[in-house]
């Protein structure tokens, strides 16, 4: 599996699942233009321009982080909660991560006018409580062991300091742990991030 | 099972998916200072506020469009694309249309700026070309046969008349043939839509 990615963009989560998955993989990155290291037009790959793509071994191409991580996870059988209720969770959270957090943070990369700002830090605030909430004292998001959920909510608490935007306590204590472990380390020295940026 | 719902809000998708795949449903509308109809705060039984919200037979509650179709598909064995890449493909069709097209509306919901409503009028207008590509000369979105992602699609054509944004005449035809499929036109009924709106 090929990974199309940028450095510190919503694809590491991605990138950290496959490291988790244990599953082999290679990485392609996109330059700002579009363009892939190799010289090829990203827009030829993925015409709907984002990032995370997942070329699968058929040469097929997946979008989207959320279908991607469900197929990290449903490829390598490992990487949802256990309870009978496990896959729908680890969507629901995704889900909502996608589009309430995720999509929540377009004012600040599309650096759009500061009321707009303001009322997008509002609905953060509001979003990563109910986060928060639902991690409560678990070790991870959904449960004891680490699910599909977590890479991609740790990107969510990357890009929100990024931006400055206040993380509840617990969630920077999880974000901090999510920094020391070894398949973010990886992914982040693969992607040529400072080791504790 | 429980679906809570407003009228032809997005979890009118849910409510096609149900009777599509035969399952035992039963409906709770929320009114707009979110209070069920029998008198409850749909705040304690769905705390971020969103509909759908739907309730096992467990009594637990799953939230997220994307989340509940993929638990009906999986707990009716229909509605998903037979492919291989099946599951995946239309939880990428689900994220895309929940994040770009759901997401790119809210500008409307929210009664934007002009300018703001613009750009997302463009926006929108892409990306219904491309479900427009994808789409090309098959009856469903993903297939031959009807998936969790047609319903959800219905939904984001419906909003899209709902506030004048042009679809692609391919997926208008689309539109006006789910309009008249049996499920559509028992779902539209149950929440007291027009039969022809
Ligand atoms: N709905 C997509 C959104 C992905 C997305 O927003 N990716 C960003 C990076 S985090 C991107 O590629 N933005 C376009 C760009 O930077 O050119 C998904 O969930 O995968
Ligand atoms: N991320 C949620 C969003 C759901 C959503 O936006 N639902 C709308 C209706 S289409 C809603 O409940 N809006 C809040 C309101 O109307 O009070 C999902 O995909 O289920």
């Amino acid at each position: 599996m090929r990974l199309y990615f940028y450095p510190a963009a919503c694809s590491i989560a991605d990138h950290i699942a496959l490291i988790e998955a244990d599953l082999p993989y290679d990485l392609m990155p996109i330059d700002r233009d579009k363009r892939t290291r190799d010289g090829r037009d990203y827009l030829a790959i993925n015409p709907r321009g984002f990032v995370p793509a997942l070329e699968l071994d058929d040469g097929s191409i997946l979008t989207e982080n959320l279908a991607i991580l469900a197929h990290i996870a449903d490829h390598s059988g490992k990487l949802l909660p256990e309870d009978a209720l496990g896959r729908s969770r680890a969507l629901e959270a995704l889900s909502y991560m996608a589009t309430t957090i995720h999509g929540g943070l377009g004012p600040f990369f599309k650096k759009a006018a500061e009321a707009e700002q303001t009322k997008a830090r509002n609905a953060l605030t509001k979003g990563f409580a109910f986060l928060d909430e639902q991690m409560g004292e678990k070790p991870f998001l959904l449960g004891q062991s680490i699910s599909i959920a977590d890479p991609y909510l740790y990107w969510c608490l990357l890009a929100a300091a990024q931006f400055e935007i206040a993380a509840p306590e617990r969630l920077q204590v999880y974000f901090e742990r999510m920094n020391q472990r070894p398949s973010v380390v990886r992914a982040r020295a693969e992607e040529g991030l400072s080791p504790t940026e």
